[in-house]
């Protein structure tokens, strides 16, 4: 996953751009990166990590100017490395172009070997840099000066989840979302500046106003007389619909953001209620993993009449690099995030309420933990149907093989988790908590919105044998 | 405050070390430090920052051996610099020496002039390089080679807060508790070795076993043929019984520890439950400030039957050095850390729960913050009594003229803070949570069970004028 | 100026190239870079700053394979950033390609041009981008899967000075000199393995043995099979011959370098002989500055009989970021490098001997210097004729504007620098210590052997107005 | 070996004397060290590494006061470790107390367990710390607030070379040189600021006049009143009288300084002379080993009439930390720093002078590297006697173990080294370089004219069975 965000028309765009990529950390914290506008040039900074190690007061002293742009990168396509940090800055014929990129096209393979072919040279292994290349060919193929025309004619050729945000040297910034809508963004107002952001916990953060999300198959372009709308992109795939991506309420979204008009905190506490309605079980204590899993358990809770505790302590202090000892005592990765309160589970029927199962590895040791913290049942239920598939749309899923719902039965995970019971939250509860149609549940369901391309068919294909 | 730890006869000491000073890191974050034993060389290393920064593989190499203890240092007494970051680290006529401390002593100003007359030189601002002088000096008038001997001299002269871990040049290692009990001290078996940690989520963490704590005025030495207890320190002021630190339940231990042989969690929601006893109010939603202010909340929302939520978002990604913007938004430090959920308070009577109100900006910002996303009202419910009184047994308090109950009543501040109401926990319905007697409570009530030092009553002093 | 290397066929290709690379250090120092391949892959790790700052055992241990090329940067075209830093890696439809380059194209911005109305984009500022762009163009309407070719039909396009080195993904590695020979590029081998290098010391390091130069126009070809030539590049103006850059052997190259097949140190030292018979003063003493003014010291010294001493001492431990006294005293630049010997001047007619004298400023602090160090005269001699013209072919000289002496006589500038006497070696002189004809000397000159292009062009005229 | 400074009574005393200390920075790259006084506080800043990696703008700003002393350590006596890095600073009953130390104590080992017997703590393994005990003692013997005359009792109770640059809390500069002055101590002016150093060309660097040496067994104390000067201490040895340090113009200080009233440069090129006159061959060449060889291989060329040339080059850019290559080149650490010019060796009969042999490993790469560049025969000539004996008064010299002088005869160490011939200067010749009397020679000689302490004894006894 990625987060994208742009502002436009501020005296102080790169500390602003700064706060807001911030409050999109979560999004992605494999590379950071800011693009800046002064006197028609694109100045940029991409670093490795988080956005408060990637900036300080002097870089960004050196990203002057009234419009900036910016990027949180969690890798999906493109390897990790320093030269796939976005946002891109280009030079072609139209001037100086950047642009930052949340989404996975599927038929990027294709359009690569088809640009290359007529003479086109890469420098990234992403997804992002094909877009550019159309746009730099659509405009010398036409020889017009539109920059929301190139983009128009390159984006008819793409296909799959692309949420951008682009800036070009003479200060237009400019926001799209695929057809499909299958990621955020949002439109936002600070004083006289616009704002764009994959979710409005940026906006909060920098005190502005939400005004509303860029529609899917919109183009919004922002320049010195304001803003305007584009509706030029065919639907990806004929009858298709909006389909929004249904995880971003399960997992990825910050709970104080909207996203897709709704409370993602208020959808997952929703879950919590269904679950408890689908699944419920005798315990003594319901406790969420945190932090993640508080809302649902929270909802949980309330409906089944269990109380709520925070059994499990999470750690500030976790960094990146944690030594491990040699010999003695492993597998520390969960113990040194998370840590049962002994006096809240020792003897008691626990039920623990995690929002995803994806490998199982880790739900096996917060069990184990439980039980030897006393526990005397564990209890497993996870707010989300089993993740049987992976997302080709821009969630970093584990291939198929790797998925442990996509190969096993709920029967099997259980005792693989060593759990007393674990149950899922059903399709029709998660639709009934986010409110209703126009998501895209493929990872649960296998249903791919939009045709995936050749490569991704081949893994689909590999994991089913 | 700060945590100390240490292990005696384990191959992988500072290893371990290392991750029993993690568990303790909500007790300092200004410096940590580990000294390792191996064949009579006793090697340190400091450093300001995180144990996590601290420390990296290579630095553990360098701390061979199997006997290791550790500091994790909140600068109380002694000025925030590298060379007050302990353990400390002595050659005198005993051999190397290596000493830990967590509390304050309140007379060291006047043993450390009496050693400096005598002709005693100093190399760091530390109240606890007075305890090893007084060794030296006792061990050089007695002329004997018994450390335990020297450090019962020495502690016979000093007054305060002290739990202590050393460290010998021939692997002794020593905890030591002061008569009144103030600051836990923990003793842990890990297979054939012995561990000593502040708190109990350290044993938790590396999966030792709880054996007992220290007991107040208790000398426990672990040495190849196991632990010996030594109980030689007289009462520091006569007729003067236990008084451990009741702000180590309100605030400070994490709360999967057990202090004082009491679960903290459960010390803390009872604050919650009382606090809902005495302070009632008409409210829609409880929330807590996260993470610390949890139990209280749920405490608060069980005994009221107003529903518990998640109001507050606690961020993951605040680095330490965060860039703010010079003009435009000012005062991030709250908002970068917490977010209000719009969908849970807009709209909503929101009774807040905290755990301490000390200066009342923060409070200040928390409410400015719920009523912009929407509060109707807010009422704000302190789990613990006004805070009155500065500490000198070694929380970091601040000086009494910067305590705002010090100097204001309830109403004066509810109108600096904003509330619409508030309310404090009172000092019966804390040791009612705390279960009972044996409490020191000085910084709500003003009762100091050992005498202060000179300097210590010209401070209180001339904050009383 | 730059510096490349080239290494294929070894076991340790990485390590050699990074040792390679130390020894062209004097060639810049504004970034480093490799690119190395195994089993198809081009791997690539490029930083700002020195080669030793650059790589440490973990990054060239990230660079496997037996055939490894590298870049030394010192800005020319394009700016300073990581974006702009060699060797760059490009994905084509030929494969991945990887390039370096010495020199400088006088014809890039009008390629630059015509490559994005074709719709190329571009991703550095850099000039040795077009030539990429231009191979993948030849390949797509071509077709062809010859490397070589492409090479061939680019390089006739692109006008100016080019010593390249470059690495396919299937471990072709391939040397080029422009048709002119500006810049140096040599071929030795190691064992098995051969190597392409800017200077002849970076053999010597490495213990490979000096085969022969590149010739102008030639391009050499190393896979698996040897080594093959291929001579297809046309003069790049009517009737140019070699015009090797007579700067290299004037200042840049390293005194225990072969360039242009002679000795660079002997070539220095012949200039301080001519130059102490074209320009004779009384004197005491002659001393260089060092350390590239001493061979020329030492010939000026043998010709004229005056006694040479080392009496400016340079400090080893300058480091590049250095903090000056506010207030009291200012301009430590040079001071900072350079302390005179107060025992070998005072009271003494001293002979300074420097290679060049560019825009004064540090020949004035110089003379200060020895003139507070109590020299009773100062007489500077420079080893080459006066700077007049900016250099277009990869030199970093400063614009016209600032070349002293393209505006100021010669007694003009022996005032400002406050000398007592100043002379320059003439133009006959320089030639006859390089040993003859076949040289480009346009910053002496102004005689450009290659045309420039349009925005060189407005440059000179406008410092000529 | 070290370096120490210090400055009084300047506006920017911290800025000064980091430069003050960059000039001295060839006497030690192990740490540096700064103390400032403002106000009755002194602040202390040290740090492993070079001066221009310990201190930035702001760490100087953390610096303030008009007196500061430095230190630059080139570790001698005491392990490296950053405890170990000067100036110390110590709180005793008399206040605040820094001291800088260049030299090494020969009884410290002694002092130290009466010290510690008597109760004492230490906290370095630094002989220095010896005598702010002492002094600390001697004050509180006396009950004198006289900081001089502690000082006075202090030193006489230690024997061995120190110069000591000290700094109290109320501003006093104290400068002392033991009574047989093996160490240099300088004093300059730099305006109304009085300033001291270990050599004169810090006073260069910072434009200070250079007023006079402190004389053997004299303290200088700089108040706000000016200068005094006390001559309190007896000989160490009785009728020994002064014995400044030989090794110091042979090879450690720098040549552009005074050392005991005589220039470094003009006593290398007379040892250059002798050496020729003592030690004649017939050669082609003379090439210097640089940079510290260069007067005296002058002066042998000049002695002899054959040409000389610098024949090695030596890079600026050697890291301290670089990587060679595992399996193909080693011993890269002479070659990377220096390389022969080939096109002046080569055929020739070469003259090498350099200014010691420790080891003999260093010269015996030299001559081999000399021979691989063409040399037909490579007489090496060393302008210093055979070191034979180690150096307790502060200089760093190996064991007598490692000294292969102290084992071999002139023969075998040339056949070791592979040279066609080998020449140490004698004795006598050094001695009239030099200019006479008053010097120790003990590394030459085995005369240690202070007596040495027991520690060291065993060590001399044990190399010699």
């Amino acid at each position: 996953m990625c987060g994208v965000f742009g502002i436009h028309g501020h005296d102080e765009a790169s500390n602003i751009a700064y706060l807001g990529m911030h409050a999109l950390q979560h999004r992605g914290q494999e590379s950071a990166g800011l693009v800046a506008c002064r006197d028609g040039k694109l100045r940029q900074r991409v670093a490795m990590g988080l956005v408060s190690d990637a900036f300080d007061r002097a870089t960004l002293a050196n990203l002057p100017g009234e419009t900036a742009i910016g990027h949180i990168r969690y890798s999906t396509a493109g390897s990790s490395e320093l030269r796939n940090a976005q946002p891109f800055l280009f030079e072609y014929a139209g001037g100086s172009l950047s642009i930052a990129h949340n989404g996975n096209l599927v038929n990027a393979d294709e359009l690569r070997a088809e640009l290359e072919a007529q003479g086109s040279i890469f420098q990234t292994s992403s997804d992002t840099e094909v877009i550019v290349h159309l746009m730099a060919r659509a405009r010398a193929q036409k020889g017009s000066a539109d920059v929301v025309g190139a983009l128009i004619e390159a984006l008819k050729r793409v296909r799959g989840a692309y949420s951008l945000v682009l800036l070009t040297h003479d200060e237009k910034m400019i926001g799209v979302r695929d057809p499909n809508g299958f990621r955020p963004l949002c439109i936002g107002r600070l004083k006289d500046a616009f704002v764009l952001s994959s979710e409005t916990c940026s906006f909060d953060l920098i005190e502005a106003e939400f005004i509303r999300e860029v529609e899917p198959g919109e183009i919004v372009v922002v320049d010195k007389s304001g803003m305007t709308s584009h509706k030029a992109l065919p639907a990806q795939e004929p009858g298709s619909g909006e389909t929004f991506c249904v995880f971003e309420h399960v997992y990825f979204a910050r709970p104080d953001s909207l996203v897709n008009g709704k409370s993602v905190y208020r959808a997952r506490e929703k879950m919590g209620h269904h679950l408890a309605r689908e699944a419920p079980v005798e315990g003594d204590v319901v406790i969420p993993v945190p932090d993640s899993g508080v809302p649902a358990a929270v909802g949980y809770s309330r409906e089944s009449g269990i109380p709520f505790e925070m059994g499990l302590i999470r750690s500030h202090y976790v960094g990146r690099t944690f030594i491990e000892p040699q010999d003695s005592i492993r597998h520390f990765g969960v113990r040194l995030k998370l840590s049962p309160v002994r006096s809240l589970v020792d003897g008691k029927r626990v039920i623990v309420v995690d929002d995803s199962l994806v490998r199982g590895t880790t739900s096996r040791k917060i069990v184990k933990m439980l039980r030897s913290a006393g526990a005397r049942e564990v209890h497993l239920r996870i707010s989300a149907p089993p993740t049987t598939n992976p997302c080709f749309y821009g969630i970093n899923t584990p291939t198929r093989s790797e998925l442990v719902a996509a190969s096993h039965t709920v029967d099997e995970i259980a005792r693989y988790v060593t759990c007393d019971t674990l149950a899922y939250l059903s399709h029709e509860g998660l639709m009934a908590s986010v409110g209703g149609t126009g998501y895209c549940s493929a990872c649960f369901t296998g249903n791919y919105p939009v045709p995936l391309g050749s490569s991704d068919l081949v893994q689909l294909r590999r994991a089913r044998v």
